[in-house]
């Protein structure tokens, strides 16, 4: 039953990242924007091998599915679906440069630094990041200016030193000393808690909603956000190596401190049920409207790969 | 004469650097922004490293003033000017790395990724360029917000894959296979061009001008632009590295292709005149208000660092 709601879900969840797919190929194609000079080739492939990868898109599709809740306009929220999947994937490139994780394949394609060189993966992760402010701040997204300036903040909040970026500073600082469960709760709401929380804010800030239903969102978002990581250091664990496509065992064998190495893999499984009813409650306000992001909160915390 | 008016340039260019370092200090400090969850301390320290290292801060003075020119909000244009010095700093840190130009010192002092690590030079580097459109975006800069979108859009498309990221690819593509004249031109439009043609034009944004009056200040920006990058080419072969504080000859010794290196200095010398005319009669319409960039064009082909 479960796995047929999950289904039915990740259907819908395909659907919606071939049209955020299609956006992010036209706004990484040759074309000028005014005041751009060129678009030198190398640099414009290696962007689009980072973003066109056949990623699942799940940031993309809280912000539409956020915006949809308070009925947002949905092109305009399909342009900051696309913009958080820039800063998503500039994260990846940057993350698996030789000085960070050196990981040489991401989905069974070879990293952007592999693939190209490593100069060109940090322009290219540079230059998405870049972008993203750019189409938001784009007259083009259809939204008061007031909007969009809020959303380049917000954004920028989840994804600079206050945010993912500080988060993988704190991360890399885990690997030579592990934190205590503190640290290890700080860091993942940054690393990975801040994009996701951002995601499920952005409806609420896109439809220009009261405070109270944003800061609402986030709350959804942050406890998302934690589910997910929770369910990830989970199957870490539990997965076996072929069905996650990637190697299981990594964090143990790092020695990395999770919340599951600290409590144990049933306290996670408790603490996971309990995040997810937590998550769902807080859309209870919105009815059969909250129901997508609902299976989103579902969707987390069960997933196989 | 020349050196008399360098001077009283140089003191206001001091005099302005010192606003914008109080202001990038207070930005660079441990407090926290509404949405940030916390600001690690040695990516912070890394971000301060790569910000205040006493750099003349032209592309901030340029914002001031053409701001100046147009009578704008001077506190909305200094978070302007510091938002840009973040782009800027951003830049020369990721452009250190082992990956690009591995360079060990910068102003006497060791690189970010030296003094810190190339994982946080890396971070920091990304964390400025978040924090630039932060500041922008941010109310705080008391700005309609149509004029921080504007703001925000013309400084991504200066910074991105159109303007100094991609400018930089073509820099390290030349490296491999020298340029023709049309290849340099394009090069350095982008890669430093791009920025000061930016500053130039914030002001007219920034004042919400006519768009002919903002065409003429990016003209104006293009032209210095282009002086700036000729005068650095000719420093490299004439300057002694003791005056200098850095390297000469370094250029010709890589096979660098420059426009000096293709024509020689005397071409050299009489094309940075004609820009500076030239630039300078843009201004001609301005008047008196006109007259601190004009200073700063014959700055720019005149400095001896």
């Amino acid at each position: 039953m479960l796995d047929d709601a999950n289904l039915a879900f990740e259907t819908i969840l395909e659907l919606r990242a071939s049209s955020v797919e299609d956006l992010l190929r036209r706004l990484l194609d040759g074309r000028l924007q005014p005041g751009e000079i060129s678009r030198p080739d190398r640099l414009l492939a290696a962007m689009r091998h980072g973003v066109l990868n056949g990623g699942k898109r799940l940031r993309p599709f809280l912000v539409l599915e956020s915006a949809a809740v308070f009925d947002a306009d949905a092109d305009a929220a399909m342009r900051v679906a696309a913009a958080l999947e820039c800063v998503h994937c500039y994260s990846l490139i940057h993350d698996d440069l030789p000085a960070m994780d050196n990981d040489d394949l991401r989905r069974g394609q070879p990293t952007v630094h592999r693939a190209f060189d490593e100069a060109t993966a940090i322009l290219a992760g540079d230059s998405l990041l870049t972008l993203a402010f750019d189409i938001i701040a784009d007259e083009a997204t259809g939204l008061d200016a007031d909007r969009r300036c809020a959303l380049v903040v917000a954004l920028a909040r989840a994804s600079g030193i206050g945010g993912m970026a500080g988060g993988q500073t704190l991360d890399i600082d885990a690997q030579r000393s592990p934190p205590g469960e503190p640290g290890i709760i700080a860091l993942q709401a940054m690393k990975t808690g801040a994009l996701i929380r951002f995601a499920c804010e952005a409806g609420a800030i896109l439809a220009g909603a009261a405070p109270a239903e944003r800061e609402r969102m986030a709350e959804f978002g942050s406890a998302i956000g934690l589910a997910f990581q929770l369910a990830d250091d989970l199957l870490d664990i539990t997965a076996d190596a072929k069905s996650l496509g990637k190697a299981t065992g990594k964090d143990k064998a790092a020695g990395k401190a999770t919340l599951v190495a600290l409590h144990g893999e049933d306290w996670a499984r408790l603490q996971l049920a309990g995040l997810v009813t937590q998550a769902q409650e807080l859309l209870d306000i919105y009815g059969e409207r909250g129901a997508m992001l609902k299976a989103a909160a579902s969707f987390v915390a069960a997933r196989r790969k």
